[in-house]
């Protein structure tokens, strides 16, 4: 009696609730993507993985991508490594063949009544740009939607897609971005901005965070220039006038970054997602989705491009070292160490907690 | 009671017997080479592996290779590091030396009458190029007999020895090369061969199978042409005469595939040994004797053998990747989910299992 | 019952007290060298480790040198990534800073009323060009003197710094140094030297031993003229009569071996301590100082250096070698096999055992 007591305090003190973070699965039921489009020829196959699962996409010289588990049924060998024919893949090893519902349609030494059984199919969509799949339920893939993509549909804004795979659970990547404090990662490339929080909000599926940021020292990075249309001075009005507004918001399972300069169309609107690659899922594939507002002067932005694609490369670089560390940290110290003394994270961290699926074992 | 009675209805039913085949030990109670004997010269010591046990191979300068096992009984160092005196091999750290039984025989700082235990031996053959060792019981060494080595003592044969280190375990080889309908694998290097299964025979320690081929596509390859000793186009008799027999038997622990072209000496003759070299048999050495008739014209053979040599080696490389493959599905999947649907291959399997030997833990 | 007596058998014959001594960890209540002083530059962080604990070195530019867990208190990111300002290092993530104490003094984004917890800091020394940590109770710190260094502060001697990591449990460093009976490892460096033990010691906390030396075979190297100061042939007076002494001492955790010609001044003096890096204990960082006795004759030791160098390297690459054997063996085998004969290892590694800390999990 008096354990199931202490029980119910610590159930209310919120401390049994609180699974370690690190160990949230990712939630199934969303739409996630697994490639660019750009990554998968007519009549070819390609490997991915999702939490550890091997999926073949597919794409037949006619008609759409469809994703398989990625094995024969007969000799678990990968069928991406086998041929596209038509609207079906072929394994390489023995010859057996799939359709894009997974069903096995000819084994070439074998009567047609006779077939085994096949594999998983999943839901699978292309959309700018981008291959997704739904692995959860498969009969809420029809009621999940898609995601938007930010500003990338508007051809108001010239879209960069950027992304690699990181070495962390997809966790360290949401709190890494909504927790603007860490501008002091990225002193060397941004020079001194001290950011303000500026409020946020939450609800039963988002976090989000708005911030403010003042140029103490340092000069303004070219590529950032170009992002806002104009160049400011340290200590100048603009420099400190906080007008900017940076909205950063994980609407799971994805997140957005917006910068506004006043009025409301965001001169820069990101949209990222974070898939796990492996079993463990201690590393996830990013994919970002960087929209800059188009100036009015035609093309400057297309000339600082290359400037912009090198600033951000080097942000990432930093961010994903930093959250390498920690998940190496957090190997090394076998629970989530962390001590959040930031709201808005806090925050995030029970909205992932909350919206993740089932514990990685 | 209610229990015995399903777990006798499971045994009947076939599943509480059909242990892993990927986790059957290699039955232990047979000579299995572990070198080549060139690889071993006179007066020096050689490291090898049987399923993770350190064996080192000693060839004397003057008497037979023995075989020991490879550490001090002092501080457990390989002995293979150390240095071949006279019939012994002394150990390269603190000088203890051993002879061909293992007995402990000179340590350099201590009395003939304080000498401590050995190590093990174990009984060891040299034959056809070939060191074998017995790793199981040494009592039956004497009785268990030696393997036949295919054709390699027959001089109207020409042989190729070859082989490499695979990571799979032993049975995938097996079955690979057992189930002819993986001539789909080589459609690259051997054009369009559909195999037609004539039969198989099984016994108490061998399972075979018998096949013909028809070319159905693709230019027949020079390789295949040295072997045969003649040309053959494409929907030709001879293409599709299906006189050319292809037997492969399992004969445990060895494999042999005979290639006959209608009287009874085989035109190829391929003895295989597959030898597990880590604890968990995942990985085998393979050790091939391939044998080809010498065709009339002298010379011809000689003439096509870099031809054939790298024939062979890429028809090998294929089968390499996808054992490997299959090997690294097992691994991910935690237990064989193989969906065998061809009855040569299931009394194969049936064969591995029950020859074989402990479960590998 | 009767259970209870064989367990008290077994105590009694001290098998059951004798726990695997590869798995003894080191006892943490000494002064332990974690980096040479030139690897630390002044306003610089340096990342090492003690036993699997990542401690961070901070030189500011005025002070002496501090150590601190390095992990932030916030994200656990390293420490030793930060920056380095006045007597404090901030966190290069989300610019925590803590000082010499550990204390967290600044939380850019943070009220100072509302400062977290610091992490832990442990006592550290700058003393003969290393850096050392007391990584035990901080309480002992104070009582526990700091090791002599051999003979590294006296003018009559040139001390030569080396050292890197080895793949071993430490206490294969001190068995391997102590029994003199691996000169036959070091054959090819120094030539047939056959040892003779002359007598040990023991205590509390240190085991002794004695050796002399003939040369039955081989030319003596250079570099060990050097040491010795003279040439001597094989065969002569000299060469055998046995008047150098060399003395091999653990006084627990640190070895000393010197050589002595008659006099009591050795002509060369080790100290040397080997001090885990990882959390298993399966390797170690070896900080050695070797003391040579500078010659009458000047220069003449300046000369003969970079052979000395040369061949010291090349007899700590044998070393380094066989005990990353012993290490391995000591893996697959599970345990240790160690069938020691000679009485003075037997001591020191009872030494070993019951001056080490708690054991490894």
């Amino acid at each position: 009696m008096d354990q199931a007591v202490s029980v119910l305090a610590e159930v209310r003190n919120g401390r049994d609730r609180e699974r370690d973070l690190r160990r949230v699965g990712v939630n199934r039921d969303h739409w996630y993507p697994l490639a660019w489009s750009t990554e998968l020829k007519p009549g070819k196959a390609l490997a991915v993985r999702f939490a550890g699962e091997p999926i073949v996409l597919v794409r037949p010289k006619q008609g759409p991508v469809f994703a398989l588990e990625d094995r024969c049924a007969h000799r678990q060998v990968m069928l991406s490594k086998g041929v596209v024919e038509g609207c079906a893949i072929r394994c390489g090893y023995h010859g057996w063949a799939y359709d894009q519902s997974g069903q096995c349609t000819d084994v070439p030494y074998l009567g047609k009544g006779k077939l085994p059984n096949g594999v998983r199919a999943y839901p699978c969509r292309e959309v700018e740009g981008l291959i997704l799949v739904f692995p959860g339920d498969p009969a809420l893939a029809e009621t999940v939607p898609l995601p938007g993509f930010g500003s990338v549909a508007d051809p108001a804004y010239k879209t960069r897609r950027f992304g690699r795979e990181v070495g962390c659970h997809y966790s360290f990547m949401h709190e890494n971005l909504m927790d603007m404090n860490h501008q002091f990662l990225h002193r060397k490339q941004m020079g001194n901005m001290v950011p303000r929080y500026m409020g946020g909000a939450k609800g039963e599926d988002f976090v989000e965070a708005r911030y403010t940021f003042s140029r103490v020292g340092g000069k303004q990075p070219w590529a950032e220039a170009a992002i806002f249309g104009e160049r400011r001075a340290v200590g100048t009005e603009a420099s400190t006038a906080q007008k900017d507004l940076m909205t950063i918001r994980t609407e799971y399972p994805y997140q957005t970054l917006k910068i506004q300069t006043g009025d409301d169309a965001p001169v820069m609107n990101l949209w990222i997602a974070y898939v796990p690659t492996d079993a463990e899922q201690k590393r996830n594939r990013t994919f970002g989705l960087l929209s800059i507002k188009r100036p009015k002067i035609p093309g400057l932005l297309e000339a600082g491009w290359p400037v912009l694609i090198l600033f951000t490369e080097r942000i990432f670089k930093e961010d994903r070292e930093i959250v390498e560390m920690e998940q190496a940290a957090h190997d090394a110290q076998g629970e989530d160490w962390n001590q959040e003394v930031f709201p808005v994270i806090r925050n995030l961290r029970t909205l992932l907690r909350e919206r993740g699926g089932a514990s990685i074992p």
